[in-house]
């Protein structure tokens, strides 16, 4: 089973700690991005990924290689093109103060590739699942043309395809919005991923839930899931994460997911000191596509994801640097977070 | 409406995150103190607002001036003297263990300035709001007498006067005890602020509540405010901060306020995982005064001044850098901490 | 009244803050172990204390030799010899991920030391109490040799003998297996410290208690202490730690204690925000002995000791470095965390 | 006498002392650019000076504000405009390796400010010296058009116009190469500053000078000089900048002016151990702008300029940190580095 | 051209900048060893490259592979097995303070390996060029051992082989001396590199060189290299490192190469301000490796392992993290350290 | 041979590598005073030494008591009076920008210190050789009445006293100069260490030698201690450090010694990359002192001295943390900065 997954990649600029933007001399840099936190996640699991975007040629697009590259990914089919390097500036928040993304992304090498740059039957090679998000046909028009031709491409080979609706209201600027792009490109996703707000904001499928709230009512969520299949008859299934976002350091967190047999429903973890919980959507996905994969039951897959996906929420940066046996301990019940000598 | 804020700002020392001082290399060095504090809040508000000190005619005075510059404050009337910066070296607590401050500001260039020193016409020229703190006649008995010199002046002008009544037990060294002074100087103060030690140790008026117990009885602060507002017939409203320590880590976070008409009390906030808490009361200040400026009802003001000054503790360093949408976001509700993007 | 202890120290390598290791490019190093860090919390309280070690003749050993004497232990005592130094890394948990160790600390100079390289009168002249705990005799066959003849050449003299028994699952690999050797060795003891899971592994007694469950069923440790006295006629008194791990930042803690006549129990504190748990059975250890020998009644001995291993979760490190006053202030009821100043 | 400097400011990120880009975790962000170093330094100098630059409306812009307001230049003229803020990335050298600038500036805000977007005589309101550079116009072509403007404005309004032409050979991209806009926009400078390859590349008059060689022709300049002035007639002096680059490290420093009467030299300075040599010109242009407003002689104004920006190479960051007492120093021979306590 | 290099890669701890071991917190944790560095530098170069090893089975050993496997090395042959991780902790020196290393490299998974762990067959498949240095053999007994049988394999399979001398005299404590093992493993060997201590320790030939002094007589290094070609008929070339130590930051750096047909000198660099020197020796290997490879002439070979290993000592750690293009640059004569923007 | 230095430390606070003051967050905080240094170094070559100061009784005193102790220094004589701990600031300098020390030590604790309050008799218990600098006589008029106790009442007891005479223009504030105390001290000192500038502002004696030069005419320095023997007639000896100043980061480097029987001089020193210049004459102290006792002629103990504070000029920080070994290899004529391993 060999996985690809396509998108957008940032270099990510936050202040050390609880600093301001700029409030010290210093920024941690490190990259990330929906996909390749996935890409980087499958292969911490052991399994055979390659990422493909587009990135600039310049010493910053080889330092994001040697990054991607330094988690067992294959980096071979990244391709590098006119345009720069995305970054994200993340200013870290605590209780009520909310974190802070200032976007920095535009005449992205991604952004600017145009249909035709990439060779579809040369990227899917050998692929068996494909795995993309709805940031990338937000980012620009052609990155929007992309985005379909790949779905359709995969679907046509054969190919899985996985989908983290992932809405994002500040992008989308290029003229379209997200619902329409976005259901047509769910017609060609097997495997969907979202929360209540990219299920509203994306797809136009509203349930009665306060997002806002910190609460959830789990019950709804499958009335949700089933309108969703409902719509998309080709999806095999769906799952949500639920964040219950009581403030910036306390979460709770948990998933749940419908295959059209079944509506299953993971442990809730209550994550108390958050260390970054971005990317905690991300853990969630790849640790969703490996469970789908390593496990028979629905139930057991989904609940390593939201193991994997809880555990991200203590780890640094984007990227879900926690190994398998980290996740299927918390899967075995030990929070207990004793130290291991 | 032009502002003017009063008193000493001393050079910060704090090792990073939560080590014990000196046992690593470094020290973080920033700089506050309650006057600056709010002056910078002020001006990070939008407001037209001068701060006015005594620092010493070296590199560290040099530094401090653009420290304060660098937020907005006019730095036009800070003269320069004899004597040094004070200091105060800050050793972060954690849960059951306190944070420590080791004071380092004896002889600092504002404690050995004398009346006579400030022009007070000149320091008043154009100023509508002057705002001071119990802390400058604490310092030393020349400190003392500019500070009554200041209020008496600013009285006579038609400025409102603010104080934060600000009691700390290891100044008042030179021989008067605070009650013996601040009685005195709260007879010219138009909006006070306090906390509950701070009526009984520097007015001598009690309230029967239990400040150290973390648990706090609300209802008597209704009684304490009119207390005060008996005996000092100009004063126009006092606000009262109500913190609940639980410990160093989790406070509970509210004000109250009267003025004379109504009684009213701010939302509550539970703050989990506190960031830094030195400078909380001068950001309930602060918060305060462009509350009652930039609102019509007092309940607003009171709002803004708990919202503002919760998010303090979430902020490094004494001065609260946030911005008026973050803490009107947090007055209308919105306690989750999701990241903003 | 003079104290010794003797055990290996390590260096320990820990990433900065929440970091993985290598994440970064910086290494926080620091020293640690078990008698060592008793040493240091001993000096701290202004007791005569000497540590007893065998390091290696190398810049890492000199640096060790002089962070121990920094906190005023006397150094005179410890022996080089050939060996390394012992090195743990130790990576961070938060939330549900455990913090991990890994050991690097084969063939180090104390694990090659044999019988007969320590002179036990040249190292026991003028010691009147000597600790001593479970690691050393499990790091090597000639260490286990050393741990017999230390506590029996105590003994002979009339000394204390203090022990945690804390047992390490990774070590003990060089033939022998926990209770085969502490069974022999706590005939020796006078004052045993221990956890649950101490007991059980090392010595074969169980209570039916669950270690993992984050829920302490107390009234079950007067049971388990009765049984060790009972089955160790020479020891004077048992102290248990008990620690209720619902995360890695989130623990309870208390102790309890049997000396035969009585069964104490301690003030029980949330940890809600804990900054560096090792070396908290450590803290309680030096806490009791400390206590023993400062109070008169067991009680305040064993506050004493909860209430230092409480804050030492608030510290950097392995070593417990809070003062006296900060201790009796939390013994005194006050865990407000308010800031002091 | 009151200043205005306009032109691009760029976000810098450095990896600490010699760290290659993201072989650590750290950047260092600051901010610089060729016009702006020349506000801050003649604010560093006491000097009343405003800078116009355009912003995006985000958290980095405003960073970027309050870091130029901290040094005392007057920010008031600053735009907030759509488009991003600027980056360039610093990888230091060291001995033979060079240091290399990775520019992201494309899209900046001011590259995309446009003829209309600035009011020139409310920028040029009170000011009597306008100083631009040759970086502006080479950034987009609206910039280029808004450089010609504000020269053209500046000299009908009377102001005294400085330029430092700094070639910049990756930029230019729009359409436009060098000379055709530079040799226009020069007619209307009063005060010159190039090196050699500058004035070959930006105004095509070279002087056969080996600039690669580290080693330089002094009497070669008074011939290139000679000919830039009579080339443009209404220029009343041009100073170069002579640079002789042994290595990363070592570098020969020194400046000449020619004012149509006399043909003037400075010191030499032999610069061993380069801190950080970005913002040298910059240094030498703050310093020339002051020196012949401070100084009534021409030679002591180069050596002013000299002096400062020989200082500038031991000063981390674009903007040179020394202070008017520091350059009399060095003027007045004391290099000998002799610790001032 | 596929390559392999073999031998054991340490964890690097060094203070920061010029810090004592241990005098701050923190240790910069970098990974390297002479074989290791051949491999990431060839991979930098573009180079088809496979670095095979021992490693320990935990999480250290993880982190290397990622670090080797960041720039381009297959780490697919790299072996896990029992042992540690060896260390070595570097002392910065500076001016007349020469830098330390002391190693805690015993007991590590390499240096414990034993002939038939290692399938030769399966670690030379598809390989053309093998590269491996006198320091494998030193470490213990059965890595000498293995070092032999690699030789002897590559040279059966008609593998070219290179070998660094590299005579390191504080290993070699397992009971034979250098020579005693230099003499057969070189009878394999192809292209020899040395610098002449390592010919007089390791195969016992000397030169009347004073390696101390910082001046050194060329000339001699022509009889030198053809004494050692005399004695190992099969070898097809030897090259010499050229190191004149003036101090820890100033050295004089050069290299020669005799092929039997001719003897070349390269150009002498003169650095003087040396960021890190450790690896400059494997950095002119595995330039003198890719220039065999890439250039028809020995000139360019040895002039582009030269100027490589000149660059590599403004790097920190032990990987040469420059670019072909830097290398050329600096071949080319461009030695001024002028910034590229 | 025991020995006591008495004298004041400061809280030294630095910014890292090459920072302005406050240009980062951070500084650099560690401990320094000339005594203090030579004490420290004088415990790191194994002398048996006690430090004698008067610190202020807060935690900023306990870390410097654990701070001298942990280099093995005699810390029991330390007395904790009134008064705060005397701060200096110091901005490094580079090349032509020289180091700034901005010193905030009035009303130290030593300062403060009146004669009554040292117990001489108990101070110079079991002492044989005492030394002090001409600082603490500048600090305050009490400081300067103890100094003068001091030298009596150690030349009373037959105690060696050496005095570094020290001079500092920016102390002697209290209204005596510094000739009106040195000239009396002096008579009370067997070895005195100066350097020019001490000789003629502390004594008043002057020789026709240019300090600001950078090059030094030795001859003239017997002149000028004959001088000084001739006018202390109980003077056994004298040594000038002998520093050429050619920038921040280069210096020259001897010392020269009159015993009224011979004039030595000692090897000259090229410091080129000089990472921390302050202490250096306290190394040489320190390094004489050591060498007047460890070696019988008057040569080497000078050797020792120069070599010794030739590499103090290398390592951060006050101290001088180099071992004998190091010295001895100096002093054995290996500049050649190799790498040890």
């Amino acid at each position: 089973m060999k996985f690809l997954t396509f998108g957008e990649i940032m270099l990510r600029l936050k202040p050390p700690y609880h600093e301001r933007l700029f409030q010290g001399l210093m920024l941690e840099a490190t990259f990330g991005g929906g996909e390749a936190n996935v890409a980087v996640s499958l292969a911490n699991y052991g399994m055979d990924v390659s990422y493909l975007t587009v990135l600039p040629k310049n010493a910053i697009g080889d330092a994001c290689v040697q990054t991607i590259r330094k988690f067992g990914v294959d980096t071979s089919r990244i391709q590098r093109g006119a345009g720069r390097m995305g970054i994200y500036f993340l200013e870290p928040g605590a209780n009520q103060l909310p974190s802070k993304v200032v976007y920095d992304r535009e005449f992205s090498a991604i952004a600017l590739a145009k249909p035709g740059d990439i060779d579809w039957d040369q990227a899917f090679s050998g692929i068996d699942w494909f795995h993309i998000t709805g940031i990338t046909p937000a980012i620009s028009e052609s990155a929007m043309l992309l985005s379909l031709q790949s779905v359709k491409a995969a679907k046509e080979k054969g190919i899985t395809v996985s989908c983290d609706l992932n809405f994002r209201k500040n992008l989308w600027k290029y003229g379209k919005n997200a619902p329409e792009v976005m259901t047509e490109l769910v017609k060609y996703v097997d495997v969907a991923v979202a929360n209540e707000e990219d299920c509203q904001k994306s797809l136009g499928i509203k349930v009665d839930a306060d997002v806002e709230s910190g609460k959830l009512d789990v019950s709804k969520y499958e009335a949700l899931t089933n309108q969703v299949l409902a719509q998309y008859p080709d999806m095999k299934l769906i799952a949500i994460t639920l964040r219950e976002s009581q403030s910036a350091d306390i979460n709770g967190w948990a998933g749940c997911l419908n295959d059209r047999e079944q509506f299953y429903l993971s442990t809730r973890y209550e994550i108390r000191d958050i260390v970054d919980r971005v990317g905690g959507g991300d853990a969630f996905c790849s640790g969703l596509i490996y469970g789908l994969n390593a496990f028979t039951g629905k139930q057991d897959a989904l609940e390593f994801a939201a193991a994997a996906s809880c555990l991200k929420h203590s780890i640094i940066g984007d990227f879900n640097l926690v190994s398998i046996a980290d996740v299927l301990n918390l899967m075995g019940g030990d929070a207990s977070g004793r130290v291991q000598r």
